[in-house]
């Protein structure tokens, strides 16, 4: 019976069998509501096709369930996190064409629901892709070069942000907290408050460039202006901090003014490409992902050029444990042409501009707790959102960010701080001790 | 008068004169011995070859006297750091033909005799060929897959450690101390001792991979295993140590004996490519510079195999701060098959293995201050190095040694720390601070 049930995925499912290395019971079906499972009761043949495209995503722990004809599928193993409702044909048949892209767009437009926490969800598909995926680095550094994000030449890069930070700063302070910091936050303990913790990251950032009163700093994509005012107000430095959004600019300016800090930060509405003069601090957070590979080395040569012989830098993005495009539905409905680099492709920055690295901390854990905190409140500020755009778009960011905390939390993406300097500049801390006094 | 006395150094000449953006004057000549400069005095053409050969390392501030002729050439730039006496024309057609290599072996012959500080003569070296080399990152990668090192299959990796290692621990007890630890030592601070500075160093890496009592070890490349035993004896971990040295491994195992520590610690006489088991922890410090670009991955898959779910791993090694062949002198004659890999090169073991680096530390200083305390022990034993070995070897070491320091004192070579663990694993400190506290 159990025999019966089996389907025979073809070369995929044979592959998948012999690596186990054993016989594995499949996915069962429970065919049209209302009528109990039996022998000689096939599946329908969507059911089927799903299955099998599971089995690609390495069998992830979901029920499915086919609203037009009561179809539950169980998964191949285990409980299920959570159960998918499909609403119609055309739904099922967007998931098995492009999983990735169109489980977004149908969770975006209601065709899919889900019963079941949405972290757990993403979470779920994300370990299971990491099995599947063991060893096949090669096909998917092919696959990186093949499904290349949009460019960011300056024009593009232009189309880039505004699609992205230019939805209003009315939406982002629904959400971000006063800080207003759209970066991966800092938390000294897990039970530090968003506020707490992004503060924290500026202090963390700061000592580890060892920013002291009179440094100038140079800052590459700046949002909404916070750490750059931070590095003025509580460090005494002078900053010039470049930003190509216009909405963030203005907020920007608007707030240094309010603080009377215009004389110590200056914010220029202009692409990092032109960044000029000589600084003794270069600090780019949570920028890098929208620069595009083709220009870390041109950053680096701009970092090099902004900094004076001794100077020290610092680049803070999210990244990747080896190299892979971002989940495809997020480059293509959140953040146009950004892309999470590996920490070796991270190295071109600093490699060919005779800079050396002093130091990496990888603090992906911190932009789950970052993304819960977002999350929380996104999710008791949604009928404001909807009353500014619409349920889609609600219910679009939920999944962005939900799908961020799992992405952190299954380490599909990491988060880099990575302190440089000058190969020449040999006034550098014995150790790191200072990062850690109050 | 000045014109007359400039040679034409062709093509290199016009360009490093346009690189300067100006009129630079070249090294003088000073005539034969005995005879004042003056005008319609040539230099000799030996004179003349060898300002040229300098002018490609970037004119280092360094005199010569030729001492066949009396000849003394003065630097182009700047009061020489040191003099250098050439014994005779082929020790200077040697040097015109590979500085690198022959400077290094005529030193060691005596055929080149120093005046002047060793370190500050090696140093004043790599800065000005730093000058001459920005920008010419593509040729050097170039070279450095040209001038490939040795091989390290298994075979030539006994040859290439042999070589270096088997010298005797009688000799290297001389000038390591008592640690017999020949890695970069941590200095808390710069007047620590090299005992205290080692001792430092073990607890730093046991910190950083928070080792407890009961938590299993696999070391890839012991020396003469005092990690080893650190980590048996002061945290309770039961080890596994590699070593192909054959010296090494003897003094390791009888040291464990005596101390007590055969049962919680084991020694085996066998390359990293063998090692069996799954461990808690995998640890490599001062080996990854003898296994070779092209087996980075292999030891990648070696940790990860080694390694349980959410296991943690730490590499310290020589490095730089973009992808360079080793001096070329020192992979000849002193580390066969040797290369120090750019934090890039590193990756290939860490991204294809799905491991998360967690941390990175660069603390090329302190190998400044180990090499140090190294190189002033040895010039103590120099005699009983000489009744050991003779003249050439205790000259051969002496420029390693002072050699090393100025490279890490100048940025040439980077020593890298990096902790890493598995993708999966999320038991990670939420801050670095636990790597700080006593």
């Amino acid at each position: 019976m159990a025999l019966q049930r089996l389907i025979n995925f073809g070369d995929l499912q044979d592959k998948k069998m012999s690596a186990n290395s054993g016989f594995q019971e499949q996915a069962t079906v429970t065919p049209p509501s209302g009528t109990e499972s039996g022998p000689g009761r096939e599946a329908s043949i969507e059911a089927r096709l799903l299955r099998r495209m599971l089995a690609t995503l390495g069998d992830p722990p979901i029920e499915f369930v086919l609203s037009w004809n009561g179809e539950h599928i169980k998964p191949a193993n285990g409980t299920p996190v959570a159960t998918l409702r499909l609403a119609d044909r055309n739904t099922l048949f967007g998931l098995l064409a492009d999983p990735t892209v169109r489980f977004g767009d149908s969770y975006s437009t209601g065709d899919i629901e889900v019963d079941g926490d949405l972290i757990a969800l993403v979470s779920a598909v994300h370990r299971s892709m990491a099995r599947v995926d063991v060893g096949s680095s090669l096909s998917r550094l092919v696959a990186g070069w093949i499904k290349r994000p949009r460019r960011n030449t300056p024009a593009a890069s232009r189309d880039n942000i505004h699609h992205h930070y230019d939805l209003g700063n009315d939406f982002y302070s629904l959400w971000l907290g006063e800080t207003m910091a759209y970066t991966c936050a800092y938390y000294p303990t897990a039970q530090a408050t968003l506020e707490q913790a992004q503060i924290a990251k500026m202090d963390h950032v700061c000592r580890k460039l060892r920013l002291k009163a009179g440094d100038t700093v140079v800052e590459a994509g700046c949002g909404w202006g916070t750490l750059a005012m931070h590095m003025a107000s509580r460090y005494g430095a002078k900053v010039r901090a470049y930003n190509i959004s216009t909405e963030q600019i203005a907020f920007a300016r608007d707030r240094a003014a309010k603080l009377g800090l215009t004389g110590r930060v200056e914010f220029v509405h202009d692409d990092y490409r032109n960044i000029t003069g000589q600084y003794d601090v270069f600090a780019s957070v949570g920028m890098l992902e929208h620069v595009g590979r083709s220009y870390y080395q041109d950053l680096g040569r701009i970092a090099r050029r902004s900094l004076t012989a001794v100077g020290r830098g610092l680049i803070h993005s999210i990244g990747r444990n080896r190299a892979a495009p971002l989940d495809r539905w997020i480059e293509r409905r959140i953040f146009p042409g950004a892309y999470a680099p590996s920490l070796g492709e991270m190295m071109p920055i600093f490699e060919p501009n005779d800079f050396s690295v002093l130091d990496v901390e990888n603090i992906r854990l911190h932009y789950a707790l970052t993304l819960r905190h977002w999350l929380e409140r996104f999710t008791a500020a949604e009928q404001k959102v909807r009353a500014m755009f619409d349920e889609h778009f609600v219910r679009m960011w939920r999944l962005y960010l939900a799908g961020s905390v799992a992405a952190f939390e299954t380490g599909t993406l990491q988060l880099f701080q990575v302190l440089f300097t000058t190969q020449e500049n040999n006034d550098i801390p014995l150790t790191r001790q200072y990062m850690y006094q109050n």
